[in-house]
């Protein structure tokens, strides 16, 4: 499982170096679809995938605003930061650990299993990354590659 | 690694649900991103799953037209033909086939190791589905969940 997170941060990283090539009016531009716009997805993504692995490891989930955020620079360091808590949770977690339960602070009436909320997060940052790959089209400049493989993961 | 299939399959269904409320021609339409098209989109997903699965089994990998495929029941179908093949496949898939090499016979100069082909093909369905929601919005109806958690998969 951990494999597809390090895909995603190697994507995520590719569209952090793809928003460096352009106008900070494009990304924050207002767009159709997802959270819309490019930059608040990626913020999106970073606050999504920590807050998730704070709730399994029964942390407070600290609710950042993207209006604290709105630079790549600042969007960027946020995701290495979280990224040093996320690799370590994966880092010693094991199948066995797979039907343990969860209740999502934010949402205290639901429950779920840490397997479950794993695969939530790797197909939630896939999905929005699917977002971005539409309206980088319109931005007129090439996607960057969504390929698993060709990437020497595995 | 298989409930990330039974995801997409179970996603999948409901766009295919969803794709039968809307216009044809909204299915058809030219659209920016992607293989370009909604209808398209979900032919090209259905292909590519069962090519790969096709490749790793070391058997012959047709290569069907979208223009022979251009209504909703006919990609519908196609799915869920090919679905029983790839779902017998991952059946009997175990975790030390992972290292097993394959070369792609539409692409013979290259070599993956199936757990990377697997792992590809999950991505790939999850990106493509991302480009949908937002394509969805330009339509006006409202999207298919991509939530991995609340399915009772786990």
């Amino acid at each position: 499982m951990e494999l597809l997170f390090q895909y995603n941060w190697r994507v995520r990283d590719e569209w952090f170096d793809w928003c460096g090539e352009i106008p900070y009016d494009e990304l924050i531009r207002e767009r159709v679809g997802g959270v819309g716009g490019i930059l608040k997805t990626l913020f999106h993504i970073v606050d999504v995938e920590w807050s998730w692995i704070r709730a399994l490891k029964g942390e407070l989930v600290l609710d950042p605003e993207f209006e604290d955020y709105k630079s790549l620079e600042l969007v960027r360091k946020l995701s290495e930061q979280y990224r040093l808590d996320v690799k370590r949770f994966l880092d010693g977690w094991s199948s066995d650990q797979e039907h343990r339960i969860v209740t999502p602070p934010w949402n205290p009436e639901k429950s779920y299993v840490h397997g479950e909320v794993l695969r939530h997060v790797i197909a939630h940052e896939i999905h929005h990354i699917g977002q971005l790959s539409v309206w980088a089209k319109e931005v007129g400049r090439p996607v960057v590659s969504a390929n698993f493989i060709g990437r020497g993961i595995l």
